[in-house]
């Protein structure tokens, strides 16, 4: 049965579900922001809280160490509301073609921001100290793609000359590119 | 204009919109819990946050008291999952007839729980000082329906006699409960 | 294979798929009435009748003895629309927080009346012999739950303290509810 | 405002809302079966029953003469699931492409059958009494089309050749058909 | 396993998964159009390319000979968009009941026509030489029903009596219809 | 009137619908692939074809100069299936995070891949002559983001700091990257 995958998850016999299945503990941990970008994303989807299949949303946790990122990045499958808990954060989406306009803002304690699906959109730690926010998205699976690595950092990589032309730069600056990811 | 409603909510013309139409600010206000039930929801829905019209999703904040209860409540159109931010939780919900199980724990600060759409569920502060969650819901209105105000405060009453009855009680009772909300 | 479940139901062979299973027998079976409450429902969802799966639809035939009332109760997964087909029903249903509305109508036979998803109605025989309604349900899989069942009947208890408070009553009334239940 | 039409209906300003909108009245009547098929529909969808208006259902009443027909049709957005309230019909759909099956039975009173969306159905009254089913559709605006007032009966008419080659008939029977709707 | 069926279609482990599962080859191939009605489908859904599962869409190939027609009928699930690589068309569909509306174009190569979800539609080749057109469908599996086919050469057959009374024609035609398909 | 948005397209009064409201004319025009990439995309949306509205669907023409490319994008809210018509083309969409695997392959004429909702991808003219693609996508309003013009061309523009953490280059190259768009 191993190889069997249902909408990516396999319900439970209703008859054997108890309550540790909607059950998912220590997102109050602080996330490792020890990175290139200063900044950890601790997700609970499906995969983390099986009690959330079929059920159209998930949480996550995002922490920023000082001056850190969560760089541009998109939800293939879902609109993301963040609300900042601790810190100040500048956040910011770019709407589609032809207008690509920036909707940003600086945001603190208390703030809530939404992202809409498919839109890329990140946040920055502009304040002194350690900043925290919790997000909210609107399917179980929402999926994360971080620009920067899924363009240039993609196994294997996307032909050096594909880049060079969309990014309009030399093939040499795709190549120190992907060297980082 | 002011008589027409679209899935409740008009959309803006997409030239107008704004950086501030995607933003609500006050999250982090605790709110008042001095009242009956020791609890305070803050709801952030597409009534409080206009850019989340379509997107499926809304966020809350729910205070309590020491000893506080968020009562018995519903929401009609909406899952939703909750973490602790603040505090100890005592979370439960009742599934469907005919077994009417009750799902329920213990939640400390980091805990992350779910309570499936339609489904009645309660939270109570169990700890010795002020309990904090924030709450993602799976759509842009969920609505909240609370039981007792639902069944005992609704505007007109519900007769009495078949409250009597449904809830196996004498009608002294039920006016008596009535009288209260 | 008996541990997989899928969507709840798992779908057939389409070749092995033959007529019965579109087929229920059996709705014009008069309901037992000889309850608390004086009404039976009789379900036909995809648990009764197979041939529903994916579909988004169920039906329901409610009977009443005279006086008899179908309790304040919520479909967690569907709208339902219900005709008169013998007798008077008084029906009604509760809006959400925080009016709290209740819409009401004394039903004749063919009067049809909405509840829609997930909010509190109820329905009473207020004729002097039986009564009968057919009823279409949103969902394949609408769910049922009985307020007072859920709340005063769940298994294992709901803490008579949560209760006490949230209905705003002495812990002897909610004891007092709870043993009928 | 008359020409504004939003997903075909406009809401209701929720304040306005009141208990008639959510009741219709006379699906008792007995519709006229004195027509070429001997078969009447009493639909209550959203356009006789506004507070359908979003909830993605609807009713019908199907009166038959002995011997009628409902003749073939489809509904284009909706399943329908039947109950025999009197008398006795054969009834079936027949699958898509490439099998056409025919899944057919005879239905008794209490019986329910389903007919999955999109695909060809029909019932016929093979009792020697009248007979009465009362059906739920998915769809607040289920539509409906009668396949021979469709295909013979357009406004304009279909190309008469495009008939006959469809139906591998002489031109003239195209003809002759299409005089009749 | 070979009995286990899901949404029809059971998903691959996603560490499986290939590029191979995204990619369908041959739609540049004509269709075989001696037939009947001078018109042959090449469909590319779920059941031909795996990679579709869950995704909401398929394409389609549409061959015809001179004169040759895509016969009335109708997808059960889905909305087509087509447009002409090749040659003219005369295409059409017809509105539900009552109004039974043919909303006909003749269409050149480039054009673009809708043919909404479940309704009647056709497409004839009126051109001198072979025409060729591509379509999208809103479903991985939208289902098709020829008309003639699935009225007049279900298996086993519709009641021929049924079938007269719906055309308004005589046993002998609905035979001799029958008896072609 | 001309402020309001329903969902983007308001719906015409049913009783005006005309068959040019499903027809949209030109899909055979070559785009000018006269720029920085060398392709060029024709849409057909509900923008362009109005009676796309609330039907799920829309077309897309792909037009490549020998060399050119259609750059890393992804669209919101809509899967795509593109089937080769003319030329040869290399395509291929990277997974979400953390895989980021590439599935990619060479297409002739009569393939057709599969880029799955919001996953970045891209194609590149291969051959030695023009290519052609018609593509399906699924929403009548898919959008499209092109990464290169969304990150580095977004107004007003993302701050070249946060550019330079997410793609780990020297914010000489952001500003390089940010003059070309």
């Amino acid at each position: 049965m191993k190889d069997l995958f249902v909408n990516g998850v396999v319900c439970k016999d209703a008859k054997l579900v108890k309550a540790d299945d909607f059950l998912f503990r220590g997102l109050h941990v602080m996330g490792n922001t020890s990175n290139d970008v200063g900044s950890n994303v601790t997700a609970v989807t499906v995969a983390e809280l099986a009690g959330l299949n079929t059920l159209g949303i998930s949480l996550a946790r995002i922490d920023f160490a000082p001056g850190g990122i969560n760089p541009p990045h998109t939800h293939p499958r879902a609109t993301e509301v963040l609300t900042v808990i601790e810190g100040s954060l500048l956040v910011g989406f770019v709407t589609s073609n032809p207008d690509n306009r920036l909707f940003t803002k600086m945001l603190e304690k208390g703030d809530v921001f939404v992202f809409p699906q498919g839109l890329i959109h990140f946040q920055k730690n502009v304040g002194y100290g350690h900043a925290l926010a919790i997000a909210g998205l609107s399917s179980q699976n929402p999926g994360v793609i971080t620009i920067a690595n899924a363009v240039f950092g993609s196994n294997p990589d996307i032909a050096e000359d594909i880049l060079a032309k969309a990014f309009q730069v030399d093939i040499k600056v795709v190549r120190q590119i992907q060297s980082k990811f």
